[in-house]
């Protein structure tokens, strides 16, 4: 029986979570968890999986909740975020928060030697030094959530990885991977929110379809796999089948494969090393399929994907600056208040103006984070 | 430094693993070899690798190599290939001889407890519940060097076999995948011998052809991994690019790629668990490539892996007589004595006569494997 904490119960990955939790009780048990702001969803899980701690955004909803099941510990904002991380009784953390808000709770959980489950690819983005080299102080486990650094992963099963040459993370290409330059002017919210393979939420969506998702995927290889940007490849597969591959230097390639459903990637993690059945998963048919596509990727049309290997191979803040452009950029985007190609222009000038500081403490990479969002809305005023 | 004995020097595996041996000096020693009526290429080896024993298949081809060869203890035969497979000093035998002629050297090694790297499959499919019992017993370790069984093996490394739920074996289709039955009625020889990936022997190109090698590689499969017959599929899938997969209970599949090289396979099994580089390897470009098509099988058009999948299920001596009918209807086929249908409907007819002795020990495979091709023989005069 592992007993999890998890961070960001009601996203698309929490609740994909919860499925698989509510789906192998003699497996798994949760004994924190967090959530932001929809509390109905929150009181469905606590229901459900009745947990020790639950941690919300807000105070009032901590006080609310706290009356409603009184044998439950109720805390809320960023300390509430820590204190689900470190539960006592955890040995696992499930980061599913979104964006840099999960990077504290992720390097004190850490600190007590959890396996970390990390979702939260923008805390291996901007704090990828920091974290990792917690985690080898700390003798404690990343293991990757992400389908395709899951499957990256799962290829490197009982392998050497000095035996590695390349890693290869396919791309779906999201919701505008036919459309050219030009075609991308006018595109819409709607339109982008409509991916062609994957069911996720609206930021992630949105990365997809610009292919800055790739790009922090990317960066996210480089810190989970320690391996350099030339070696790290991004190939564009529209049926999102093979999940990724990697290559050895005997020009062997191990590929993980399955109809896309983020559940099997978030169970491997839970039930690592060992696998347990998914309930109501769906076996790859591939004759069914019949075939899939494969295309080298255009860098000066997925122009983000070519900004996000800039930052990785500048490394330091630079890095921090590019995720926290395209985030404030998406959320800008969102609100409808920039265009599309109008996020890429963002980050990139972004980068243009920001004075690279190397193997950043946290502190400074959360001054860069705070000030980068800063700028890019006093851009668009 | 891994010492090597090679069955079946000369042959299409054999040479491609004397250009891995020579390729890797500081990783690998040929000790002994055995060959058959190439002395040429044999003399060829001897001087490259300079092992201490060879085995020839007739005996004045070893007398007169010896008087070139003083250094060289050369023997001949049946005898030869046991003396060779058990040389005291290597620990890893190559198993690369063609047909049923490699069963009792391989189990004289299997009693040493050396490491079997198998290219010989027919030693599997008519004699493979002794062959893994003696294994078992010795502890010696079974490794494929089939393209196809590697590929299941590397998809394996890490994982427990308990979880896996199919294996998926690829087929190419072979020279004639894409003609009707109708259209095979009038196929010559030569057509059948032009296979469109795989540069391999006359026989296995035969088998590829008809789909018996897929058969065969089904029942391989069966005994080396331990899995039931329901639970082995065979897929199309026409550029061999996808070697094979295994299907794990959580819905996710791990396979191997690569460009066509048998060189991988077999250098895989010599340097199991590590990899080494491949000398003169073709990296895999799925971007250039573009596509990869599967298909479903059809067991009608592709009567010979239903007559395996037949025999593999009944077991016993049946799996002797429909691979001693095959390798008969085979080379009446390459004598041109039959048509290339005729190799179906003799294993078929074989097969529907046989009275099946289920467990059989050795003496009562050679027996069956005998009178098997003596039936054949006299079918056809």
């Amino acid at each position: 029986m592992k007993k999890i904490s998890l961070l960001g119960a009601t996203g698309s990955i929490g609740i994909q979570t919860i499925d698989i939790l509510l789906n192998n009780p003699e497996s798994f048990q949760l004994v924190a968890l967090s959530s932001g702001k929809n509390i109905e969803k929150t009181r469905e899980i606590i229901s459900q999986l009745n947990p020790e701690l639950v941690s919300v955004q807000d105070e009032q909803d901590a006080v609310a909740l706290a009356k409603e099941f009184p044998q439950i510990h109720f805390t809320f904002g960023a300390k509430g975020l820590v204190e689900v991380a470190t539960h006592p009784d955890s040995t696992v953390l499930v980061n599913a928060v979104l964006g840099s808000v999960g990077l504290e709770s992720t390097l004190a959980a850490i600190r007590m030697s959890k396996t970390i489950a990390i979702a939260n690819k923008e805390t291996l983005v901007t704090a990828g030094h920091l974290v990792m080299a917690e985690a080898k102080k700390y003798n404690a486990p990343i293991l990757p959530v992400d389908s395709e650094h899951s499957a990256l992963f799962q290829s490197m099963n009982g392998e050497n990885p000095k035996q590695i040459e390349r890693l290869i993370l396919t791309a779906s290409g999201g919701s505008f991977r036919d459309k050219t330059r030009e075609e991308l002017k006018n595109v819409t919210v709607k339109d982008a929110l409509n991916h062609p393979n994957w069911s996720m939420g609206a930021k992630i969506t949105i990365d997809s379809a610009t292919m800055m998702n790739k790009g922090l995927e990317v960066i996210e290889a480089n810190v989970l796999f320690d391996m350099p940007f030339d070696r790290i490849d991004v190939l564009l597969h529209k049926e999102s089948i093979i999940h990724s591959l990697v290559e050895y230097h005997d020009t062997s390639v191990i590929a993980q494969l399955g109809t896309p459903d983020m559940r099997v990637p978030i169970q491997y993690a839970l039930s690592y090393p060992d696998r347990l059945p998914l309930v109501e998963g769906t076996r790859l048919d591939l004759a069914k399929i019949g075939q899939l596509n494969f295309r080298e990727v255009d860098f000066d049309r997925f122009r983000a994907l070519k900004l996000a290997y800039d930052a990785g191979r500048a490394g330091g803040t630079m890095l921090t600056a590019m995720n926290a452009a395209n985030e404030a950029a998406v959320g800008l985007f969102l609100q409808e208040k920039i265009t599309f190609l109008q996020i890429e222009e963002i980050i990139e000038q972004i980068m243009n103006n920001h004075h690279n500081i190397l193997a950043p403490d946290l502190e400074t990479i959360l001054h860069v984070d705070t000030e980068t969002r800063k700028s890019v809305e006093s851009m668009v005023k």
